[in-house]
């Protein structure tokens, strides 16, 4: 059986452009069971398939219902988007919240679905209470306004990242071994040395904090071994033009 | 002082839009400090100021520059956001991963900015190199495309949500206060009671089983003094009316 992944459901979308938006963001996260209630402007609609575009297969898949209830008759639990409290007794969830909840209750084996209201007034608390919880993306209280489409898109990216096995940080590489303490230590004595000879250094005494200084600055950039080769380079090149120079 | 945030760069962007989107985006999430490097169609932008709509304190506020070099002149730490792998030696982030460095970095006093490329071909390898980390979305590798507003949007709300203190879960309420377990008691009480009355216990033996059942419906929802008045109140209704049936 197919890994179960949550509906979305949008409920009496006014907008073809926010159904084909929300279409693009469901599939960048990798959903793509969409359920429309009573869209606005009928379906199919032209204006969701040309925003939609290379997510063509989710507003192609979508399914219309008349109603939420029917739209959700085969879900077992649901959490309905908010933008505003509600005065009611139910369980709000932040987005990473719910993703979790939502991976926690799909790998259990239970339908899930993500409910979006219509775009000027959002879900009615009919539509709310019928709801297992409440999801509200905190934002900047100056300045909540989010369309439909980027509530979808920030809803269901949190699901995906809930999923998602990407390590925080890694550092990229040039396709070339990180260099070995011995390859740096042996360019910091390279350097050295050219600076010793071109009497970089002045005045004996700060010969230990200088060197300390610059050595720091080369061993804290975890080189590659290519990387130290042309750092050997760049102090043969200028070496070599002091020289001509002389 | 002011809690330092992070400046967001747009780097020759083509589309009013995309740069009223990311507006929009940015004043969402409590950011105001945006720079634009050469945008195609110069500056001001009557589309962008249509799509900024609410969020027009950062459009109007907006700094063009000629150069990303003096966009970025006095910021101290830059990440650039990229959509595909760069052949070089360079810390890669996740946008939570980048959002926590950058809390952290700001904390600390340093100027940091977010660096997002031209729509089409996103940022050159030599803006990249300038960066000291890259920023990359990790999505559905079979549908990455993601346009510059909504990219702008993910990488800005993980930003605000690294610092948002909204708990992960709550219960909302209906301004009453939770009942107390001797509430819920005299209820379920009052339900046996009438249960009993009604005939509901058709065997004795299952009588046990059932309450524990119809006990636990009750004592695991979490209910408020108001609902435990209504629920004593169905009952009431219930009993009364199959008395007037008899």
């Amino acid at each position: 059986m197919d890994e179960l992944k949550p509906a979305i459901v949008l409920v009496e979308p006014q907008l073809g452009e926010n159904v084909g938006s929300a279409a693009r963001a469901m599939l960048n996260c990798g959903l793509t069971d969409l359920r429309l209630v009573s869209p606005r402007d009928g379906w199919p609609n032209p204006r969701a398939q040309a925003m939609a575009s290379g997510a063509r297969e989710v507003i192609d898949g979508a399914r219309v219902f008349e109603t939420l209830t029917e739209a959700v008759a085969d879900l077992q639990w649901i959490i309905a988007t908010t933008g505003r409290r509600r005065d009611m007794v139910k369980d709000e969830l932040t987005p990473v919240a719910a993703a979790n909840e939502i991976r926690t209750r799909c790998a259990a084996g239970e339908r899930c679905g993500l409910l979006f209201g219509r775009e000027r007034i959002g879900l009615t608390n009919e539509e709310v209470v019928m709801s297992d919880a409440i999801l509200q993306v905190p934002l900047n209280p100056a300045f909540r306004s989010l369309n439909l489409g980027q509530a979808v898109l920030l809803v269901v990216y949190e699901w995906f990242r809930a999923g998602d096995q990407t390590p925080a940080r890694q550092q990229l590489d040039d396709g070339h071994p990180r260099a070995t303490t011995g390859e740096v230590m042996a360019y910091l004595d390279h350097l050295e040395e050219a600076l010793d000879a071109s009497g970089y250094f002045k005045a004996e005494e700060m010969r230990p904090s200088s060197l300390q200084v610059i050595r720091n600055i080369f061993t804290r950039a975890e080189l590659t071994d290519r990387e130290v080769r042309t750092l050997h380079g760049i102090v043969t090149a200028l070496v070599g033009r002091r020289r001509d120079q002389l």
